[in-house]
């Protein structure tokens, strides 16, 4: 694969069963990524390190997701001048109120791009649109994503019309 | 002003007290913009029209803000390969609440980047990063922005420490 | 069957094992329908050729469910006289009330006529007495089944009585 | 004004500030309606005798706010085969969700269609698309009535576009 | 089994699993009762009739238990002086919050006297309590049963402290 | 004043203005009460001591007041056989959700009687109602009282119909 | 084990699945503790003895957990000078919300240190933190397991890298 | 002042209000803090360096207080031993639900002890407790503040008595 331009960053591995679908939508378009664990809470340093250096490294979207408290999007959104995609990971209880809540809420001058609860296939496509906005191949790629997704719903719409 | 990058879209023209802001950041950091009532309710089809034709026109990312049964940022952004930003405005009742969960939980294949409730312009800031993703100049004068805010912050701090 | 009067929408047919307790209703109380899957994202110019051509085609009432950011009945309404039933269908997560708030919240203009979490049934319901209102021998129907409502609730009491 | 067809009703005369709205409404269509106080807990006999009666006296919808455990839409729509409205009234407290949720959570067998949080003029415009929808007269004008929103929110866009 | 001095009452046989508790509490205390199915939306007019009747009949306190829009509690506390106890069952959504605002916010005027989400059990035990306010012997069962509840609470504080 | 039959209980002076309420709809009725500031976690004590005292006393309902973390219904309950009316007392913040579930929510064994938020004056009608349960002269009273709110409903009826 | 510097108390042994892991991790650093079941509704005597006894006792922290509506960590924080900590314990409905909301909103004056919704690790982790706070050796263990968590963190990364 | 042993630090100037009762409190106890604006967002090297530094100071707890989003407790929590005490600044919307969540649903392995929207008296109160607890002047100053406490409460209530 060639350098990543997508940065997937998650609290835990425990969140891979929902963000590999990020990572699932980038690959449906050909885009590289990379997919790290870097904890807020656990890796602070780690973290702020991560997100100070990875427009350096060529990153231009990066995808957070945290669940409870996330506070992961929100903190590397403050040390890097990309635009960072949150997606909040429901946990046990409150099914992902919270998460959604601390990482929408940001205050004025640092922003969080943020998607539906357990959103993670929107945070791809959403990065996906960010790298597409200038490149007529990528926006090519999406519109024809685009068409098929209607074209799926056709045939639905054609069986459910048949078995109705 | 050269020809708009961004578009910012609202359902009424009684949201623009708080799209104003999106509009606000945008001009602090150059970017042309436009302005416009766009109702998903009231112009579905001029919406619609918008929506497919933003990317010909030279917009590389939208902005939609809209309250309550909030529509207009989910239907454009599924007519448009573009990025679209969605700003749930508070309306009377619920403190916004509902014009966040009608924005934020879009099904998967059509993502809209959600911000806080009235957060207009955090909005405009992240259309900004989104632009600045591709371009030196403009990641410069986001990175010059971003001092500036710790700036302020520390200003903050030594009147504080002086007071307290 | 004859000319539908009524329209059954949905985003998906995943909406299906929901909506088509509508159907089951208007079967109840012969009232012709149509089912169709009409997704407000992934099909947004069906879906406004959807609304505008209802009436036309001897539609008249619509029923649209969707969940999560569900737009489907609000742009339905949009674009058609026709009075729309919104279901609200409850996804995997926040119990629905995303759905609900996202279609009983629209704007002054254009309203959603909006049952409970899941209620499709209700919608079939509603929609007969909407056709009904107008037709003696549908209101006969209407009658006859809130008698037998009655009856079951008291054949209920009869059993819980014996038995508690 | 000729025999009412509309049915406006409200457990109190205080809630008329927001009931007017569904009134207004009404007039602007030339729909013949009246105005009641029926509360379901201070005059449950009235309420009953109003909903079972209504239909015989020409009625064809009923429009009902209430506020707090807002039992009056449901308890009337129990009595009657009419399609009846349910407006939740903002108390003092809680925005209205517990209205709306009294209101719209009804079981299955008695429908209640639920329009938004104080949205009585929404009440309005929906019995006028139930009683239009089989009226090609009334239809002309909700009809005419959604092209002047649409004019009206364009004149808000051309006034948005010099003036931002 | 001697006169019933309390009237359980429900929407439905399916509230049974969680109403049996009252009359297991009630049952504990010797305090006769009888249940009924009393569907405020499909019995209206037994429903009143219930309410109206019940204390010439002898009963002194009514419990009434109901889910989703609960209209039950409310209207028969509006046709009875006597106290109504209001139980808040859970229905498959939103995990009995619509059930609790329903029965909890009455208007000024007509109480409720509600217990906790599906809490059927206190339903009986506050319905003891009111009996036995003015009752010396149900006065000192009731005394008894809290001395057995923090006998029990002791006992388990034992078990605790041997086994943690 | 004859020896007091109610406790009206709160947690501070500053719940009076809502609590008073509860006072002004016993002296309707002529139910002697007495008013206390009996803090639950200011005055555990004196709580404790309050609610066991009670009953001998000649007290027969407690009514208690409490905000936010509103711990007095449930703790005095937890030390009386007297059925106890809680208040959930709205705060600043939250508009008495915290005070209503704090006091609603109480664990199987000790039911406290809740009332909706700020419902101060239902309170006081609900320990009437209890009282009259065993008292032919409180119950006539009572039903006159309900008859004066059907009259004023009707005659607030009367006024919308002429104005209207 | 030397004397119990913690005290670990809940309502019921019901909450100790939940309860247990606060024990667990005193055990890890080593700090002891003792483990009680002492509820605030059925043993309010015991309870306040408990509070008051505690410090005397050697105790220097109190973990109180307690659900639904959730009154034994602010009530035990009212009778005695240590800090309290409070978990809520979700119970059947309502995932926690109510346990969070009786245990947090203290009014001012008596603080609980609340922890998440079932965290009781957290709230061993926050006493272990109040005691290292002046003692060296506990504080340099918090420092260890701080880095275990960071390494453990890393580590997770280094297998996500390899595997995704 | 000597040496500061608490820590007051907050995101911006504009949280002082709440914020400074947390200092009025520590002043009543004499107990000698430091108040900063240290912004998660803003100012995010410092944030951590002032956490990393802050035992080394003489700094034994760290009082945080934040809005929205609100990551400035948890994640200095994260880089050090101290305990640290958050404070939910309630902003424009959701009354403080998002900054209650956003600091107290911390994942395991990092507490944040949270006290009520709003409540930075009492986490100043928290502090001194934890300060207190192997501090027998300041513990007997803490059980002074109690003892004063009930005396204000009981002087309300003799108030109340007289007046009500």
């Amino acid at each position: 694969m060639s350098e990543p331009t997508v940065g997937i960053i998650m609290g835990s591995d425990s969140d891979w069963p929902v963000m590999g679908e990020a990572a699932a939508a980038l690959e449906e378009f050909d885009v590289p990524f990379e997919a790290r664990v870097v904890s807020a809470h656990r890796m602070p340093h780690e973290m702020i390190e991560y997100g100070e250096s990875a427009a350096a490294r060529g990153i231009r979207v990066i995808i957070a997701g945290a669940g409870g408290a996330a506070h992961l999007p929100g903190m590397v959104a403050s040390v890097t001048t990309l635009p960072v995609i949150g997606v909040p990971v429901p946990l046990k209880y409150l099914d992902g109120m919270d998460s959604l809540l601390s990482i929408v809420q940001m205050p004025a001058g640092v922003p969080v791009a943020t998607v539906s609860i357990g959103g993670a296939r929107n945070a791809g496509l959403l990065a996906v649109r960010m790298l597409a906005s200038g490149d007529a191949e990528l926006t090519e790629k999406m519109a024809k994503f685009q068409r098929e997704l209607r074209d799926a719903a056709r045939a639905k719409n054609d069986r459910l019309q048949r078995e109705s």
